[in-house]
């Protein structure tokens, strides 16, 4: 059974208070997605011939490869939605929201590496190491790093709200949050005494971190109040940890087609998922329950949280 | 012939207006490395029990093993100390002075990865993915770069001057700087139509950007004028182009045990470097005029810069 049905099995997942159409909502995020990707390309060295630019045309190549693979770009587009929600406008939280696709994509680009998941293919495409090499792989993530935080300082105004952004971009990607995870995935790997707590603790470093990060610098950059900061935050955590139980869900019954990678890696791997520990039924139902509660916490924000409400039931019954 | 009595063949390189004896330099400079240290020790992650913090205790062990190899400070040293030339304090500067040190140890963790450079040794101790392995490597060099922006946006203040110093840092290490110059590094590698000119805008970018950074950094936290931010700016500039080509000299004719490294590895690697395209007294008689422009340009300082003067004159001595 596909994820994609889930919802016909379960309560209604679209509450009547909603104001958007699935077709509005799908409008809203795909409009913000090509905000996103124009960002993107002005903010990514151009492929200019050698001595042309400071930044080498393979490296530069690397980059946008990657960058530009296509890919849902749910972090920024989150970003934008929270500012918006918060009363500031797409633009003030772009750099943000380009920071966190670099940051997202860098993490692929390791994370694929032959010493770590040795992954061939990736948004069905070769990898960055097979595409080019593992040392220009290596390079291009970390030049993607090192550019969302230079993004970032440059254009995200005032001063407060700039640094506000690279701490939450750090503290969500460093040793505690997503490179812990994976360090803490890696170990994991073949362990046999797997509970849901371990699992939940490493999810919400090597996945949650980098889905609530959004949420809370969309709050930054429109220097929202303490109470909406919360609200959001407390949404986020819960759609990331819902999005990591539908990913592990897709992985045990995904359409290797539409996901692009192969499918049952994760559990070929000997690592620990959701349905692995709880079984599938209930992982379902553990998704819902916090797809509900990150509706809860936005009440905060009113109607103008509408399209996060109606994106958080959507996370539910994505295919890939 | 040592490059250590290099000074001795050449116009005392201690000009008589000096207020600092080499003496003090030493106490001065082994002052602030300690402060360094103490600081370093305080910002990388504890190595905790499974479960007792956010950072697995392998990434922690990792990080610090390559942070705390030893190594001289010098990038920390001089943000503490071009930051107290323009009236700031150490403690205004530190954060900074330890982002440095963080960025300089995870760019040498990568480079080091059998996809790189494939070193075995470092500072005489074995590499960070011999002692640890490839994944670790690569993670804890992740984490390291992270970590650097997170303390830097903590601990810097005002938050304008927080913006600029991860500006700097961003800049220095990133596609455009450090990076870029790691790559464009690699791909010079085995080709024979080296000049100088190319292996300067390499080095302007692989070694020299992350030494001018320090300068621009303890300007920034000090906000100094635009006129002292940029004698510092090319001070930084030419002492590490200095630095360098110290670095190719002490390759050809270095002792190993004193380097912690294999002398002549860039030479068998086919690398372009100053004494193979310039000659040995070339390289030695640039080195001397960089170090002569970098005192130059500290004149708007005047006696606040003593130490940094003395400084560059020592490089020219230095043995490791």
């Amino acid at each position: 059974m596909e994820i994609s049905r889930l919802d016909s099995r379960l309560p209604s997942p679209m509450p009547t208070t909603t104001t958007q159409s699935p077709s509005t909502l799908k409008a809203v995020m795909e409009r913000a997605r090509q905000q996103v990707d124009s960002a993107l390309d002005r903010y990514l060295p151009a492929v200019e011939p050698e001595g042309q630019s400071a930044c080498p045309a393979r490296l530069a190549e690397a980059m946008r490869y990657s960058v530009q693979a296509g890919g849902k770009r749910l972090r920024p587009v989150l970003a934008l939605l929270a500012a918006k929600a918060c009363g500031a406008s797409e633009a003030d939280a772009m750099a943000s929201a380009c920071a966190l696709e670099m940051v997202h994509t860098y993490s692929l680009i390791h994370d694929d590496l032959p010493a770590m998941d040795d992954d061939d293919l990736r948004r069905g495409r070769p990898t960055c190491h097979k595409a080019f090499d593992e040392a220009t792989a290596i390079l291009a993530g970390d030049a993607l790093l090192t550019l969302a935080f230079e993004i970032v300082a440059k254009d995200t105004h005032p001063a407060p709200a700039a640094v506000r952004c690279i701490q939450i971009l750090a503290e969500a990607s460093g040793p505690m949050g997503m490179v812990g995870g994976q360090m803490a995935d890696l170990e994991a790997e073949g362990r046999t005494d797997g509970t849901v707590e371990r699992l939940e603790a490493i999810h919400r470093r090597k996945t949650g971190a980098l889905l609530m990060a959004p949420l809370c610098m969309g709050a930054a950059v429109a220097q929202a109040s303490v109470e909406v900061t919360q609200g959001l935050e407390r949404y986020g955590r819960s759609i990331g940890l819902a999005f990591q139980i539908i990913d592990d869900l897709l992985d045990v019954q995904g359409d290797e087609a539409k996901l692009g990678k192969r499918a049952q890696k994760d559990s070929d791997l000997g690592k620990w998922t959701y349905p692995g520990l709880l079984g599938i039924q209930a992982s379902r139902d553990k998704a819902q329950a916090l797809a509900d509660d990150a509706v809860k916490a936005l009440a905060p924000l009113g109607e103008k949280a509408a399209v996060l409400r109606d994106l958080a039931w959507t996370l539910l019954e994505r295919d890939r």
